[in-house]
């Protein structure tokens, strides 16, 4: 398992694991993949102690950080800087809709915090003002040699800035269209998610939009993302075209991870069909597990949920209940994962991830050798 | 491309295509795959006329009929005789719904049978009862040697009966669930069409269904369908570890189809995000090119969809129209694809995307055989 754009990177697999934990980073790292840590929640201070944390283990491998800079916020235009731009978000939030978010979480026997706090959160990394502090913290790291944008083409002047920097540009998307403007803006590795991933992810289908993507930005490599948690799904993502896998479910299920055990049971105990694209937390579709919180905003007569960043001064309180009670079956917590949950049926070491996943891909191209051998016999 | 299922039903290359043209069939089968023609919407007399020019034109090829039993539907405890249940559903169509049809027809300057005929629609096999014939039908013709059911497992006693006759089995999924039903029932072919799929699919993606359903049934063969419009695709079907696959979307797109030209231009026009799973026509959610009528019936405050076989009773009206108006744009007709139909830039010879097919899957596992040979070198 190994594409071009291995080499260029100095990777063994191209295998791309994104995740919040910097153990994971690590792991993911020292066995032949390529760890990248998502950035949003942390300040830049916070990161700062993550990246030295992980540049003391991960050895001499290179890895990448993950920001958020969305095409479309509300506030976007407004020139404020991240602290006045925060007031001003918190101000815009509707009352009858943060009481709705109290309500399911009162409904479920999960306290609020008792100092008013809930409606203060940070906007730690969800716009360009949030983020460009963290992307000057990675270029600080000199194994950091990929930035990527989940959301969206990352402004011009951040591209040339991280291209001046020696580092690579990749960007996540969700159609031709999108991916052509990442193309055209310099993105330097296109990041093709189909509808069945985990978080913010579009409508179609991995298996029509990987080999249009492809298409649409040849010669510019791609990773295939959405429903990747197999050795024998990468051999799919590779026979379309694309250069490698970028994954994220999976590694919410391994040792190294920092996710509960009430939450990775969730995970073993779901299938595919258990998931649904809500923009009950962050704002925008966002695929998770379907639960009480998730189908709240559903219902016709209840609010609607907000824009982004909006929805998730709002939602916030429900993940931080999540992990404060982690010992608790809570059904209104943020589970962010794609459909290929169905497939978990364990916690795994990363390490044996990455080997069972390089195992698989080549018992699946072998058999495709098989077969064209047969034919040909 | 071959695998031992084609070894099973005597063809060169896995290639199912469902198609409600002859001609396709005929050509599909003549090409080394293997053509379906879908049963609904013909008489029993009318399927004999049909499948008689098939038998004249197809030389020794085999060939295979689909029908449509859902596992759930109204009326489907009656045990009415086809002629009564058809009565009966008629009159179960609520006027305020038959009205609201009638008003997107004409407030689009599509005229209404002026013989009060349009909700005198026949179910032509839409239900066990009316199902039943056209298998009778099929059997009489010994090339058949498939039956494939579109929407749930066929009746313990149709399937003993068709298996009595020295043919096969199909039936398609969404969900290893379903899978597993069928596998329990005797059904010798599985196949999984993804969320991607024309028509008639589930909500799980295609990249992450195959091989679930894979694993549920082996040994039983399985075929991959939703997002089959290449070699590439094919391959990594294979990949997944099916063992060929079905498809229905490109074969509106061949010379030999009946599709109009109309129609033909706006799949090419259309993009993948211009799809929706709509219960508009069928009753079911069923993947077609977003349109007024689509739209029309998500309005809130508009009728719901009624349910199978009863929405179509109304929609009927919509296919008529598109079927009498082929050369005007009629932003009411039922057009159903799959998101594939981002992929289509012209109308081909059968035999072309045939050729086509086999050469690009061969490409494709070309490249995965070099790129394991360069990591071995």
């Amino acid at each position: 398992m190994h594409t071009p754009l291995c080499d260029d990177l100095g990777i063994e697999f191209p295998i791309f694991a994104f995740t919040h934990c910097r153990d994971v980073v690590v792991a993911v790292s020292k066995a032949g993949g390529f760890g990248v840590l998502g950035a949003v929640g942390f300040t830049p201070e916070e990161l700062e102690i993550e990246l030295n944390w992980i540049d003391e283990h991960i050895g001499d491998h290179p890895y990448g950080v993950d920001i958020v800079i969305p095409n479309k916020y509300e506030g976007m235009d407004s020139n404020l800087s991240a602290d006045e731009l925060t007031t001003m978000l918190q101000n815009m939030v509707p009352k009858e809709t943060l009481d709705f978010g109290r309500k399911i979480l009162t409904d479920h026997g999960v306290p609020l915090p008792d100092d008013g706090s809930e409606n203060a959160l940070q906007l730690l990394g969800w716009t360009e003002a949030t983020a460009t502090p963290q992307v000057e913290v990675a270029l600080q790291h000199p194994k950091v040699t990929l930035i990527a944008n989940a959301l969206g083409t990352p402004p011009a002047d951040m591209i040339a800035h991280i291209h001046a920097a020696g580092r690579k540009v990749a960007a996540l998307c969700g159609s031709p269209y999108q991916a052509r403007k990442h193309a055209d803006a310099g993105v330097d590795i296109i990041i093709a998610q189909g509808g069945e991933g985990g978080g913010h992810c579009g409508e179609v289908g991995s298996i029509v939009l990987w080999p249009q993507v492809v298409k649409e930005v040849a010669p510019v490599p791609v990773l295939a993302a959405g429903g990747i948690g197999s050795g024998q799904q990468i051999a799919a993502a590779l026979a379309l075209g694309t250069q490698g896998a970028w994954s994220g479910s999976q590694w919410l299920m391994v040792e190294e991870a920092e996710n509960t055990t009430v939450q990775q049971q969730a995970y073993i105990d779901a299938s595919s069909r258990d998931t649904v694209r809500s923009r009950s937390f962050t704002g925008k579709p966002c695929r998770m597990l379907r639960n009480d919180w998730t189908e709240a905003w559903e219902e016709d007569g209840n609010p609607e949920p907000l824009g982004m960043p909006l929805q998730y001064m709002v939602s916030g309180m429900a993940v931080a209940a999540t992990h404060k009670y982690p010992d608790e079956t809570v059904d209104v917590a943020f589970n962010p994962v794609g459909q290929v949950v169905g497939q978990f049926t364990k916690v795994e070491k990363t390490s044996a991830v990455i080997e069972r996943w390089v195992g698989e891909y080549l018992e699946a191209t072998g058999t495709l050798e098989q077969l064209n051998a047969a034919a040909n016999a």
